[in-house]
């Protein structure tokens, strides 16, 4: 049923993202292929690249809640161009910051290119997200125009913020659970609560509706983030494409972790070691389980969850585009731990 | 009398700048500080700085062109702090991608605070730009509103080209005059091309007088710049508040330099070398001299000059507001060589 929904959007996202790049970008060697390399189009030579590498959900997050707010999805295209290229951006940058040297199994931007090209490449991403955006305005009133774009930078600000927190927690000895939800909310939530946000206030200018789908959006987030995390520690490597624990190798301070660090003090010795044996792993997610870091992490994910279908269910979704949300949903929480 | 026109303004650009960021940022440990150093508004630990460390000639230059186009300028002062707040943006990441460890005589912000930490504190900076512009929007018609938008966002998009060309021109043994135009237009006279298309953009609603404010924004930013270029080699340290030839040192592929490598194989033996002693250097200064370099770049200065004023004409300034720009720009161009 998700392969339904990604096949009715997929081809013109991805036709109109192209568009927005081959508009803006004139011909300087070296500029638009890296662009065109995060967007997963083209390899660093330029060449056609054959394997998808994105899977475009935050656009197809934002063109199934226009449809379930009433809307033509097709109309909404900009600012679903616009939150992929944004979410892009990120990654470029994120992995400069997080020194990541692979990602969806090909070498990142500043591998290929250095630190200092991927930089410029993402500030230009960023540029063409809000170029996309702006493409929506003969299609809505001014007012909603104003609203989308003030939504598009207060996103923007959260996701720096975020980001933010999650490169402090790395330096701080604890982090409280609250903490931590604040920073997953901006670095994560905050974008899908904009997808769903403006793909509400495009179909209709009815804000107190688009802030349930925010909520909607950013309580999904919440859950997705953190059922992530439970991934990253029992989710067996044929789920996730990772080896097992594979948070705990890397001491990722993810929700079971500092909820385990706050109870356990063998767990706080292990994490001060320079390096973790296996058996030091082995031992660590025992820790976990033993303080019930696992099930306070699925509580967690189901609540969050709760509150982002009560939020829909307040948004009064049309009907039939209830059906497609709810497999997308269902697409997002399909992985098994 | 050109502080008069800094005194006119100067205020009110600090006082509005400090409000966007403190309206937009919320208290997060170790995350304003940031922003608020890249103002020059405090010191690394958050305490008040007294050294005024930027000019603020962008703002000027937009209000300047905002009245000369017979606005009220405090209602332009939203498009003022973007174009500021997006030029410190451009010096945070700037100073990254050049390894530049000082700027107006203290560290640079990823001196101080870590790359990865700068590259963000750089993404927040640019969304408070565009937070900025947006808060125009009840002041302007719509139509309006989407046009400054756009031209920033095609600005951007031209100043990370201009950077990406600078950057690939240190891996080239020969760059033309015609890619370093280019390059400039890109990087250093984009901006103020906007800067002064906006400011006229504001007061009215007359895109082909805005244009011609933007031809005179754009000629005068590549004529100061070449400017830049020629103090920089032949600048008395007194002036340019750097040593004698900074940029011979630097090897820097600046206009006068670029014209010389065409037309003299010693020059390009010297600028092999993997150091230059003092004599190099003196003799790089001759070679230049001898085959008309600074020549050349005095000429093409003030082609770009007199295309500036020409356009200004053009633009046919209120009277009052052109005095003032006049000695706005006698500022720009009142360093000596």
């Amino acid at each position: 049923m998700f392969e339904t929904v990604a096949a009715r959007y997929l081809g013109e996202i991805e036709y109109q993202l192209r568009q927005i790049v081959a508009n803006h970008l004139h011909d300087e060697p070296g500029f638009g292929v890296m662009v065109r390399y995060a967007m997963g189009w083209v390899d660093q030579y330029d060449q056609p690249y054959s394997h998808m590498t994105g899977k475009r959900l935050r656009p197809m997050l934002l063109l199934l809640c226009n449809e379930a707010a009433g809307g033509d999805w097709r109309r909404a295209m900009p600012a679903a161009c616009a939150v992929e290229m944004l979410h892009n951006f990120s990654l470029v940058h994120d992995d400069i910051q997080d020194a990541s040297e692979l990602r969806h199994g090909r070498s990142t931007l500043w591998k290929v290119w250095g630190t200092a090209n991927a930089i410029n490449a993402g500030d230009l991403m960023f540029t063409l997200a809000y170029a996309a955006l702006s493409d929506i305005a003969p299609d809505v009133s001014p007012e909603q125009v104003v609203d989308l774009w003030r939504i598009f930078n207060q996103t923007n600000i959260e996701l720096t913020r975020g980001q933010h927190l999650d490169m402090r927690f790395e330096t701080l000895d604890y982090v409280t659970v609250d903490q931590y939800i604040s920073m997953i909310a901006g670095k994560s939530a905050a974008l899908l609560a904009a997808c769903a946000q403006m793909g509400s206030l495009v179909a209709h200018n009815d804000t107190k509706r688009a802030d349930h789908y925010a909520d909607f959006g950013l309580n999904l987030g919440l859950a997705f983030q953190i059922r992530d995390d439970i991934l990253g520690i029992w989710g067996s490597p044929a789920v996730t494409g990772k080896s097992a624990a594979t948070d705990i190798i890397s001491r990722k301070k993810s929700l079971p972790v500092l909820f385990a660090l706050e109870r356990s003090s063998e767990l706080r010795e292990i994490y001060k070691q320079t390096s973790l044996t296996d058996a030091d792993v082995i031992r660590a997610v025992g820790l976990l389980d033993d303080c019930g870091a696992r099930d306070f992490a699925r509580e967690q994910e189901l609540k969050y969850y709760d509150l982002a279908l009560a939020a829909l269910q307040q948004a009064s979704p049309v009907s039939e585009a209830r059906l497609m949300l709810d497999s997308f949903v269902s697409f997002l929480f399909s992985r098994e731990y």
